[in-house]
C-alpha cells in the first residue's frame, strides 16, 4: 500500500533535485569554508551559492542578510533573544500574538522568567490580528513585535506589511516567523518591510534541521551562538555545508514554481474543503477564508477525537495530523484554536491536512473515503452525537 | 596533482562508510521523528540508534544523556549560557582555562557583558592547567567550570579527572569542550566525571554542522534553543537527520578504530616531530610532550611568518594552517600561543599539522621538503635570519 502524505508541514519529503545536490556534496566532501586553502574556496563558493538562491527565494536587498541556522526554531530563538539582548538598555516589553508558534511562545516564556515583559494581541475567529491591537499594545519601553507570517495550524495569513508599517514609525524591531509560509507562499522582504523573518528549508522540500534568519541590514541583534567568525559574525560554528547546499537546491526550485506550487495546492485545497461540507456533518472549517495557506485545511469535526482518527487513516495509509508536529508529545489542547474560539470538545476533534506537490485528486477522493468512515464509526460510539442528532 | 591534506582539524573529509550512510538517509526520505504516524516511527528509529551511537563512543551511562546540536560551538553555547541561566540564582562567576576555544571564550565575554564575573586559570608552558589553579579561582558564587579536554591549536590534553574531583566536591557544574579530542583519542564521560562534554562530528569524519552536547542526568540547563518538546525538551527544533545519521556511523566506526586511529596519527606525530627538529633550525614544537593529541603538531618556525607558508604550501598541493579555522578572517595573534610563553614573532611563524587515517608517511616526506624548501626561501629574504645566523 503506497502511502498517502497529507501530513506535509510535519514531513516534507526531499525533491529528487534537493536529494541529487545534497548527495553530490556528500560525494563531492567539501572541506571548510573558512579554510584558508583550496579544500576552503570550494567549500566557500558552495555556500555563497546557496545564499544567494535563498536571498533571492525571499527577495532579499543582499545575500548578506541572510543567516544560516539549523531550522526555524533557532532562527526564531536568535531573532527574539538576539534583539532582547540587542536592545536591553532601550526597554524590556515585546509584543507578540497569541497565536504563535510554540518557538515564539516558549522562547518569550523563557524571557519572561528573566524580568521581560510579553504583551500578547488577539486576533478574531479566523486567526488574525488586527494591526490596531498591536500599535495599542506598544508602549515606550517595547523594543520588538513579533507575529507570525502565517499559521501553520490553521493556515492564516497576518497583515504583516500593516504591522511593519507600524513598528518601523515607532522604530521597534519586527520578527516574523514564516516558517510556514517560506516557499509555499511568495515571501517579498522588501514589501512586506520586517526587518527579521525565519524560515526553514523542509517547507519548501529541503532538508530538515537546516533554516535560516533574514536579518535587515542595520538590525541590532546579538548572536545566540557566539564562538568564530562565521555568516557575517552573526553565528558562529562550522556550517552543515549538505544541508546548506540541499537548503540552496530547494530555494532555487521554490522561486520557479511558487506560482504554480501555491495553484496545485489551492486546487486540492479546494476540492477537498467542498467534500468535508457535503459528507460530513456538524464541521468548522478553520482559519480565514481569503488570506490562508493554500496548502492547509484545518478541520474540526464535533463528536470525535482527532487523535483516533489519525491512527485510523495510518492504519489505511494516510498520513494527517492534528496538530504541530512539534507540540506531539504534549497532551494539551491547542492554543491557537482556543485563541479563534473554538470549544475544548471541537478542539479534541481537529484536524490538520497540508499538500504537497506529490499530492493528487484522487488522493483527497481517498482520504475522504476513510475519513467519512472513520467518523461515522466513531460517532455511531458517541452518545452525545446519537442525542444531538434527536434534536 | 592529488592534495595532501594536514589540516584535518579544519576539514576531515568524510569517510566512505559515513557517505553511504547519509546517502542511503537522503534516499529514504525520512519523515519527521516527532510525527505521530508511520513516517514518524522510522525516524524516530533512526534518530534512536544514532543516538545510542554517540553514547558508547564517549561511554554515557544513556542514550538520554546525549543531546544533538548543529555543531561544537552550539553545544560549549548551550553548555555554558544554559548552566550559567540555570543556576544564575546560585551564584554569577564561571572559571575557565585562558587557552580556550573562541567557542567558549566569545560565550563567556558574552555573559561577562551581562554582569557574570569572568575567571581565568593561566596554563604552563606546555598549555596544561594546574586543577590547583582551578581549585584556587573557585569562589562561593561559582557556578560553572569550563576546561577544554584538549586544545586545538597545540593538542595539549588537561587533566580534567582530577579537576572534575574539586567541582564534584564544591558541587558546581564542570564542562569540558572535547571538540578536537573525541574521536581522535579515548573518552570516557564517567572515567572523566565531567557534567558536560561538547563534541563534533566532523572531527571524527562525519558532517560537519552536527554535533552534540553530553549532559549527565540532574544537571541544571536550560535551553539555548526553546520551542518543541524534541531531545528530551533540551533542544527543541525538527532534526538534522541526515546528519545525525551521518554522525552515528561516523560514531560506530571511532568506537571501533579509535586505538588504530590514535596509532597510526602518533606514528606519523613522530615522523614528522623527528623530521623538524633534524631538518629546520630555530624551531619550537608547541604542546605537552606526553599529555597531547595524537594527531596535531604545532611548530614555531622562527623568522618565517606561517599565513606565507601556508600558501606556499597550498601551491605544492599542501593543507596545513596557521591557527584554528574558526579564528581565520581574524589577524590577531594566538591568544593560546601567547598564553605558553610564545612571543609575537614566532607566533606568527606557527604552523599546525593535523593528521587523518588518510595520511600517509610519504604525506611527511612531501610535506617536509616543501616546508624546508619554502622556509629556506623566506629566511633568505629575513634579514634578521641572517643576523642571528652571524652570530
Amino acid at each position: 500500500m503506497s502511502l498517502i502524505n497529507l501530513d506535509h508541514i510535519s514531513a516534507n519529503p526531499l525533491r529528487p533535485e534537493v536529494q541529487e545536490a545534497m548527495i553530490a556534496a556528500i560525494r563531492r566532501n567539501y572541506g571548510n569554508p573558512s579554510c584558508p586553502h583550496q579544500l576552503g574556496d570550494e567549500a566557500r563558493e558552495a555556500l555563497d551559492r546557496a545564499r544567494e538562491a535563498v536571498a533571492r527565494l525571499i527577495n532579499a536587498a543582499s545575500p548578506r542578510e541572510i543567516v544560516f541556522t539549523s531550522g526555524g526554531t533557532e532562527s526564531i530563538n536568535h531573532a527574539i533573544k538576539g534583539v532582547a539582548s540587542a536592545r536591553a538598555d532601550k526597554g524590556r516589553r515585546i509584543v507578540a500574538s497569541n497565536i504563535e508558534h510554540n518557538a515564539v511562545l516558549k522562547t518569550l516564556r523563557r524571557l519572561k522568567m528573566s524580568g521581560w515583559e510579553i504583551a500578547s494581541a488577539p486576533v478574531d475567529e479566523y486567526g488574525r490580528v488586527n494591526p490596531e491591537d498591536i500599535a495599542a499594545a506598544i508602549t515606550d519601553n517595547t523594543i520588538l513585535v513579533s507575529v507570525m507570517h502565517s499559521n501553520n495550524e490553521i493556515g492564516t495569513i497576518q497583515p504583516i506589511k500593516e504591522i511593519a508599517q507600524i513598528t518601523r514609525e515607532k522604530k521597534i524591531a519586527f520578527h516574523t516567523d514564516a516558517v510556514a509560509s517560506t516557499g509555499v507562499t511568495p515571501i517579498d522582504v522588501q514589501e512586506l518591510g520586517v526587518d527579521l523573518l525565519s524560515f526553514a528549508a523542509n517547507q519548501f522540500c529541503g532538508p530538515s534541521g537546516v533554516g535560516g534568519l533574514y536579518v535587515r541590514k542595520g538590525t541590532s541583534l546579538w548572536p545566540l551562538i557566539d564562538g568564530g567568525l562565521q555568516e557575517n559574525n552573526r553565528r558562529a560554528g562550522t556550517e552543515n555545508l549538505v544541508g546548506i547546499i540541499g537548503m540552496g537546491a530547494a530555494a532555487e526550485l521554490a522561486s520557479k514554481e511558487i506560482e504554480s506550487r501555491s495553484r496545485h495546492t489551492a486546487g486540492l485545497k479546494k476540492k477537498l474543503t467542498e467534500g468535508l461540507k457535503e459528507r460530513i456533518d456538524a464541521i468548522r472549517i478553520n482559519g480565514h477564508p481569503e488570506f490562508c495557506l493554500p496548502n492547509l485545511v484545518s478541520v474540526s469535526i464535533a463528536y470525535i477525537e482527532g487523535e483516533s482518527i489519525v491512527l485510523m487513516l495510518d492504519q489505511e495509509g494516510v498520513l494527517a495530523s492534528t496538530k504541530s508536529a512539534c507540540a506531539s508529545g504534549s497532551l494539551r489542547s491547542s492554543h491557537v484554536l482556543s485563541s479563534i474560539g473554538i470549544d475544548w470538545a471541537d478542539a479534541q476533534g481537529t484536524l490538520v491536512i497540508t499538500f504537497g506537490q506529490d499530492n493528487t485528486e484522487a488522493d483527497i477522493d481517498r482520504f475522504l473515503d476513510v475519513l467519512c468512515e472513520s467518523v461515522e464509526t466513531l460517532r455511531k460510539m458517541s452518545p452525545l452525537y446519537a442525542k444531538a442528532r434527536q434534536k
